[in-house]
């Protein structure tokens, strides 16, 4: 399986000297006949986000969601480089459409790595035309492009959704859960389904809504996150629902490929809020307590300090009643009518030492839910994050 | 110098038995002739505040802004502690108006400590007749008080500002940098200045923000966070705006020694963000830089990694124009314009190295300033916050 499973795709991935290591650092997806097909991109909230989401942002608006392909590097963000920056990653799309035939604006450009230094084009410019010769179909040129795009992953995040009619591929970086800083996340969904433009990319946000956004490593917000979605068409139309579901899996299963690719060294946990005033207030009281230095700290310590939790989702700036709040840990109730209740203390600690601890909050007020996963905060965080170099 | 030395205040500090070491844990602040005189206070914004938060709002609200004193537990903060800690905070307050022959809801209280843990109330209960009876003016039972309000400070904190016709005097309790969950922040400060109610809680609402309201050490906050000023009226009246300047001076010194407590062992930094569309928006921008995890870990490796900074600022949910930004270490300049422009390394490191890290921005947008302290995140702070034991 790979992203050039669904019809129509094809792909590519090489070594163009970006990462001294030597190793896979730019990458292609393009369609099969260089024809521009509907497509959906969301990227970085972030205000200063790097030059190649200012330039495929433009590109989306400029070619009425309809493009032919994507080009990837990584090693270097492309990010903080000012109008050089810019120049750079519409570079890469013009040289890149020529080598496939087609508008510069159809390319987008996604770039990831360490932010603030220039882009070496030198490499880059080399290595365009020899990726644009070497796409094809098929699982090895898939996996190719699916490496290329990697910085600290431990290994490729691929994925595969087969449906009666149509498939959703996906591929992904991100997380690399210890250093985060380079952690900018990208993902790329292809289907063969046939989708126009205005749908796709609203089954594009919703999906993205519950799944890459329901993760958080440190609460710092990259410059580069971009998922980019493209219908072929090739599959003919599809009930809507049906693909939106599939694309919501496929992104959900790169979203859990993140986190377990930390399991080795960095623990995770999920915080799952019901009860809110509404799932957006139950999803950011969930987001506060994931995201606190100390509740991280204590996830670290496997100590289930309850009375931090409560008081994170006291300021998570959400409706809050102290005496209506529930809190479990691994379904254990320690916690009723905001006050410790007597409780298996054995049952908790047993829950928190293993791999994946899990925070259960009531609010008690309504119907609202929200999860989010966070990533405990150990000394190897700091280790890998203390200096660039 | 002490909070009993303007006019018409007594002090007094005891060992309740409230901390298993033995330490002073009980204070009292009080008039001298039991009279309830102008007192201001502000609280902790946390909806899951901490018992006795609720029961002083309520006495505020009952008082008309006239209190007569104020009891201080430390070692448990009687927070998440339901109604028993409402009845608990509620007695505390009771007990000492009784010996002071004055109303309860004339009578403030704090606490500070742990979450989630019941009050002991027996020794408070035995300590209260005691600390009563031992209030006292001089020197010593205000350094007994100031005592009596610590949990991991390193020792007292106190100010004096001496003006003439008036003084302002204050002790707090707070920081303990590396341990921020014990660090509820508590200050109280006397003044002899004769101000009405509203002023007051004008002039102590400005005196916060610019002071204890602009320093940050992880984002979390207190259940228990209290500033409270009473003035004794014994100077007779004074210009509003020179009293406001003394109390505004008096907190940001008292902020500046919680700061410094860290300095063993945790490294300080400064954010200043000027150019800003508003003094709210460059202060929201400096506290997202001051708050980043990975802008702090960067410290931490004396790393001056301006892209995530700029990265941080970009997110901050505030007016933002890449291209305008400039961002300098202690005075030099690395980043303008949004991109790294060649710059003294050296210097920059000598800087890095330094006590106090100073992060300078510029937004470039218009005449907003705002200053936010942060503190470096390092294995001590995992360390000390990895459980409660």
């Amino acid at each position: 399986m790979s992203i050039t499973t669904p019809d129509g795709f094809v792909a590519s991935g090489l070594a163009a000297g970006i990462k001294s290591s030597g190793v896979l650092d730019l990458a292609l997806l393009a369609t099969e006949d260089g024809r521009a097909v509907p497509t959906a991109a969301t990227f970085t909230q972030n205000l200063a986000c790097a030059a190649p989401v200012q330039i495929s942002r433009a590109h989306m608006a400029a070619n009425g969601g309809r493009a032919a392909g994507v080009v990837i590097s990584s090693g270097n963000a492309n990010a903080a480089t000012g109008d050089q920056g810019r120049e750079d990653a519409a570079a890469m799309c013009r040289q890149t459409a020529e080598g496939l035939g087609v508008a510069a604006e159809e390319v987008l450009v996604c770039s990831t790595g360490l932010i603030g230094i220039p882009l070496p084009m030198g490499p880059i410019e080399a290595g365009i035309p020899r990726l644009v010769a070497a796409r094809a179909g098929g699982p090895e040129a898939g996996a190719d492009a699916a490496q290329g795009i990697l910085t600290t992953d431990s290994g490729r995040k691929q994925v595969l959704i087969v449906n009666p009619g149509f498939t959703v591929a996906g591929m992904a970086k991100g997380a690399g859960m210890l250093a985060p800083d380079m952690a900018t996340m990208l993902a790329f969904l292809t289907t063969d389904a046939a989708v126009e433009p205005g749908p796709l990319a609203d089954l594009l946000r919703t999906a993205v809504a519950s799944s890459f956004n329901s993760m958080s490593v440190d609460g710092c917000t990259s410059t580069n996150d971009t998922v980019i979605l493209m219908a072929s068409g090739k599959a003919g139309p599809c009930d809507l629902d049906v693909v939106a579901a599939a694309v919501t899996e496929a992104c959900s299963d790169l979203a859990r490929q993140m986190a377990a690719d930390a399991e080795g060294s960095s623990r995770i946990f999920q915080v799952k809020v019901t009860g809110g005033y509404s799932d957006g207030e139950a999803h950011a009281g969930a987001r506060k307590v994931a995201e606190s230095m100390l509740v991280k700290c204590s996830i670290n310590g496997t100590d289930p300090y309850w009375g931090r939790v409560a008081s994170e989702l006291g300021s998570a700036g959400v409706e809050f009643d102290m005496d209506r709040l529930t809190i479990a840990y691994g379904g254990t109730t320690v916690c009723r009518g905001g006050v410790e209740i007597p409780h298996d203390r054995a049952a908790v600690a047993e829950h928190m030492a293993g791999s994946l601890v899990s925070i259960e909050c009531d609010l008690g007020l309504a119907d609202g839910r929200g999860v989010v996963m966070g990533v405990e905060l150990g000394h190897g965080y700091i280790d890998e994050n203390r200096t660039t170099s």
